[in-house]
């Protein structure tokens, strides 16, 4: 499928890109439904920060909506990844001084997750491996994610949806491609992301939505006793929306209204950003 | 300069490459020099240990072999970049089931370094950032080398040699990209390495060399304080060797003695691999 590098239909990254010989860059991972890409003005302002955060150059908007239009053109239903990296550099850590970013946009396949999942619920595990904590490289989706790699690497059981990670503490953080919500006493939660963890779109979003419907929601550290004592539990992310947790271990839940809500605001917001 | 892409010259590495995506691979950074790569059999036995830290196939050590042979032919005096990604791969964090690796060779120009460095010592610092614990990731020489670019992003005056990096505890690890080691007491020690940081080659030949010739060697915690009261400094990798540390803010030091001998076995054990 279509891969534009710096705007140009390409297949090879030059072989001294920093990304590769550092993971020194970001990236986003969004849906592009009908030609459009989904969220976008979100997605593109998180790229910014994120670039911004590790002092790399973000690729101008229009640049990447000139490339998204390509990709629609192709391929209007996708996966659209994004990467931006450091760009070439010479040998050593430090940064080039005039290092120019390199903008790689790839599309691929939607997947095709079970349909009873945003529905029905889905069950997950704990991931043993534990996050480390680095507050400088926390909430950022940058390159560097071997820790997720292990995590996934965990288990083959095609009816475990994901994989939840916990930090150092023992805090539970995020799942390990998507970001975890609970409902508490009507109020609804998610882990900090101070120390580790990405930040995702999703979470923003339903975090300003809820707001905004006068929901009491907040970020809080969620030990797994919280955990398991909520009255439920929701994954989110850019590709699956929101997905109810149906069961982990032996927890099972089946209140799932809270996920049917968040569902409603994330297809309300897409809707809006048409 | 030459790149060898699974033996074949380019400089284009696949964009879908899970070293680009994740980091998702391991390296190793040595001398060529007069066509001969410095204690080779050390760094291949290195990268094939961390590949398998990661569940990656090593290439082969006669696949290897016949990509330095071609470097040689090029470029008998240079730097050797030797990278292996867990290949190209889908989206998503799960290894492949078979991915097939890619492997990397990549030569550049020798640094050129001060000449009275290794001589009269260098001045460091300590650097801000932490490193974060990992012991899933400790030790290897990963593609996720973030945590390096932002603490070498830290200083830009040439008069600094290397920045000095300690992990959440307050516990010296190594430098930006060398090792270390104190002497105390006549004891020669290095940082414990279980939590975080990289286990260089030359970090393990010299404890090696300093055991067989009756040194006392360990590996210890290494506070700030004890770092400061050390008798001597030293830092050590692949490309500098030796470097005995001179300053470190106002704390001086000037008996060279140790780094010498350190250079000596490093040049003992070069020669007996050729």
């Amino acid at each position: 499928m279509l891969v534009l590098i710096d705007g140009e239909p390409g297949s090879g990254v030059p072989a001294d890109d920093r990304g590769l010989a550092y993971g020194d860059g970001v990236f986003r991972t969004l849906p592009m439904l009908g030609g459009q890409a989904r969220m976008w003005s979100r997605h593109y302002a998180k790229l910014a920060a994120d670039c911004r955060a590790l002092a790399i150059t973000a690729p101008e908007e229009q640049q990447l909506r000139t490339d998204l239009e390509r990709v629609a053109a192709a391929h209007p239903d996708c996966v659209l990844r994004i990467t931006v990296t450091r760009g070439s550099g010479g040998r050593g850590y430090m940064p080039p001084p005039q290092s120019r970013s390199r903008c790689i946009v790839a599309a691929s396949r939607l997947p095709e997750y079970p349909a009873s999942w945003p529905r029905e619920g889905v069950a997950v595990r704990h991931c043993t491996i534990r996050l480390a904590v680095q507050p400088r490289l926390a909430g950022i989706k940058h390159l560097n994610r071997l820790e997720n790699v292990l995590a996934r690497s965990e288990w083959n059981d095609l009816q475990i949806a994901e994989g939840l990670l916990s930090d150092n503490n023992g805090v539970v953080i995020e799942g390990c491609r998507s970001n975890l919500f609970i409902l508490e006493q009507g109020r609804l939660l998610t882990p900090d992301l101070s120390g580790c963890g990405v930040s995702g779109v999703t979470r923003e979003a339903i975090l300003g939505k809820g707001a905004g419907h006068g929901w009491a929601c907040a970020v809080e550290h969620i030990s797994h006793a919280r955990l398991e004592a909520a009255d439920a539990v929701m994954l989110v992310n850019s590709l699956i929306g929101v997905w109810p947790v149906a069961r982990l271990g032996d927890r099972c839940w089946n209140d799932f209204a809270a996920a049917r809500q968040l569902q409603d605001w994330l297809d309300d917001l897409a809707a809006a950003s048409r």
